[in-house]
């Protein structure tokens, strides 16, 4: 029966020597930054200055966002449970889905399918904004359920400036942000999943990868708060016992023959 | 009921405003590399240039190892199952266990319980080898099923001399590699985790912070490896077909009225 | 703030007392079978004595395929990695995706979304089966990578047979199979996932309930699978060594000033 | 280089036929209960009349015990973070650890180490308790944080009597409770998780195997929870907002030169 090899192509580890995409490991020791190291990684290539000091800024973005996401509240309650680090990280980052953290991954998809349109990003906005209003969906990295005004993505988008790294997906995000404006009479602005969209596709990666960025970063602080509530709380703490509500059926027996 | 409060010390997010142990996370996007910020989420307070460095290399140091460990091996299966990038890097950070990255944590745990001794660190090594030889415990940290000197080790030990940051469990791990080399007659090395373990702990992080460092590395590795599967493999890929044998027992039938 | 509640009403447990579904956890240990209590915690409602057997069989159908499916691969991969009984199982539970019993949620849907057509069960399939073809798209549910006829299904549809249980999905599931045969020249016949997606379709359960029932019997497995790698093999085996190859960029260095 | 072949004695797959432990799988479908099939997976063999039916009745006492343990709250979270029925319940599964499900294996373990001596389970209940007492540890399986008198527990000793079942195990169990009221003039009551350690040992099942028994169970339960949650509630719900508190550090800033 002929068989699927492990095939790869990102790291050959030998006897005394591990490449990272044909780079030495102890070569980046001395010569990386974390973030260039992690471009690398994922892209196969060394990153330009302007790619480095964007995945920096993005990275330090999303290493935690307090207590209230679903994606710490798992990893909480699986040291809680009484297990270790690992098994609470990997709860928190399984939680990290289409909804939380997932509109990376669907903005950029927007933006690389759109964004290939040989026209002017304005043009393709206003016929993008009006094709998601009459089909009634939400533009995925528009809007936030805290922050109107997201500070971490007016910061991205001045940094991008600042090292004139604004390529076609961050302009076509500002254009969209420009139209639904106009389209709504209100400002549904671009939020961080949004701008972290923008940012990676302008740096080539596929929008498959998108979660991926977020997961690197976040993991930090699930780890801190694993260790948080190691330290710091009993086992099996009462998480869930104040405000909860039965309602299902009332008392009721297994009839005689019920079967 | 009295019930137990979500709490937390590492971040606040309100409208508009998120702080990580404190600061400003614009400020911090506009200041700090990505392992400063992982240092100040995880410690509570910004790293010496030192730490920085060295929290840099070691970061560096561990985002992938190839194909061949069992978290990449998980993640890759989870793609194959048809899953989703979090699903599969999940699947990942849970795989990396006890033996699998885990000697961070036990030999952490180690040089810190050690290293409290008020004595000097060669004789705490002397008397720390002979009692693990007598209980015939492998001490976690030292040895390694691939390469016989890890030059991840070696470049880290170089950078911390560099650094002038050689704290006493780093030398406490040196004089247990030369006290084991003693004993044992033959070169037991330092390896990676363990020289990570030296590292975090002379920075004062907890050992029962250790897989931490290693999951928020190798996750960047996972990432890479779930989406090559994702793009360069099939779905439900013959992973498992060629080299396996049933040994149980042979055909047998459920006799008649066996209950 | 208005707060979300967790609110259910599938199970009330107050001191000294537990009601599923209505119903006294006692009452139940004396009467009902593991599969009653099944069907009636995700039901609602006790099933009907045809109901009781026709879970029973699909229950029983599933527990364990050998070694070969990525959810043992990566329940195994797990614990060679030194993590728990619990942390393994997440592991399988987690890798059985869109493409490894996923099936049973997509065919359950296909067939309960045909099926509400008002027409009869050969005219519907008739359309189902050209529409696929035109459209290029496998129906979930049809074919296998190993069984060509999969003695687990025609199990099924025989004992639903003597129960007089075949209803609307079953029919229309048998009728595909019949209009697959016909349009294609070979037989691509219904699998262990459309068997299971037909029955569960006739007792009422919502397609987005698919995987429950594979993942309800196939942890079976996983428990074995886990317990099996512990007790007969090393931790961190050489599970991925055999058979992989790079073939990634070549050995290059860091080009000064790069950045 | 030599390699580790996966090799398994559960369960033998080839074209058109499945053997599980050498049974048929068409065979089990025709003859076997769900609970059945279970022992069989687990322990190789079929279970005899009375271990049917304690089984059977371990399996029933714990699909589902509400909203409040942290499984299910893992579960919700993930539903909730916009992930899919196999995720959810992997995390949820994923939750179950040392505190939370866990005492099965402990009290097992206990059962098992102290049932090997060959004393009258009376003298062994005394030294068991005295040196727990002594040593300040609590025994695993006793006490509850809900129920006084587990209601379940005494259902399955209840069984236990009627079919003659109680082994040594279970009479060293008991002999632990009488004891500990004894020693410490309150009662504290065998819960359900020591009266099914007490059991699946008095079966011969290892200890290692106890939480799989919990697990297999409340899958149930948890596949039940996550429906809930997809379909009664919205995506990214507000969960943890209420009552939380931010207790770090104040607002500080980075100072120039900080590093």
């Amino acid at each position: 029966m002929s068989v699927d090899k492990w095939k790869t192509a990102i790291t050959e580890a030998k006897k005394g020597e591990i490449r990272v995409r044909g780079y030495d490991i102890v070569e980046m020791m001395g010569k990386l930054s974390f973030s260039d190291a992690i471009f690398l990684t994922l892209k196969g290539e060394l990153p330009k200055r302007a790619e480095s000091e964007m995945l920096r800024a993005i990275l330090v973005s999303s290493t935690d966002h307090g207590v209230t996401p679903p994606s710490v509240l798992s990893t909480r309650n699986v040291v809680s449970g009484g297990n270790s680090m690992n098994a609470a990280v990997a709860a928190g980052v399984l939680t990290i889905g289409d909804v939380h953290g997932g509109a990376i991954e669907r903005c950029a998809r927007t933006l690389q399918d759109w964004g290939k349109r040989p026209d002017e990003v304005s043009f393709i906005a206003k016929e993008l904004v009006s094709e998601f209003i009459y089909k009634r969906r939400r533009i995925p990295g528009f809007g936030h359920r805290l922050h109107e005004t997201d500070p971490r993505t007016v910061k991205l988008f001045q940094i991008a400036r600042d090292l004139n790294f604004l390529g076609r997906h961050m302009e076509l995000a500002q254009a969209i942000e420009v139209e639904l404006t106009n389209s709504l009479g209100r400002k549904l602005p671009i939020n961080v999943d949004g701008a972290i969209a923008a940012v990676i596709s302008d740096m080539g990666f596929d929008w498959r990868m998108g979660k991926g960025f977020f997961i690197i970063s976040r993991v930090v602080g699930l780890v801190a708060h694993a260790y948080e509530e190691m330290t710091r709380e009993k086992p099996m703490r009462k998480l869930g016992d104040w405000n909860f509500e039965y309602d299902g059926p009332g008392r009721r027996e297994i009839p005689a023959g019920w079967k």
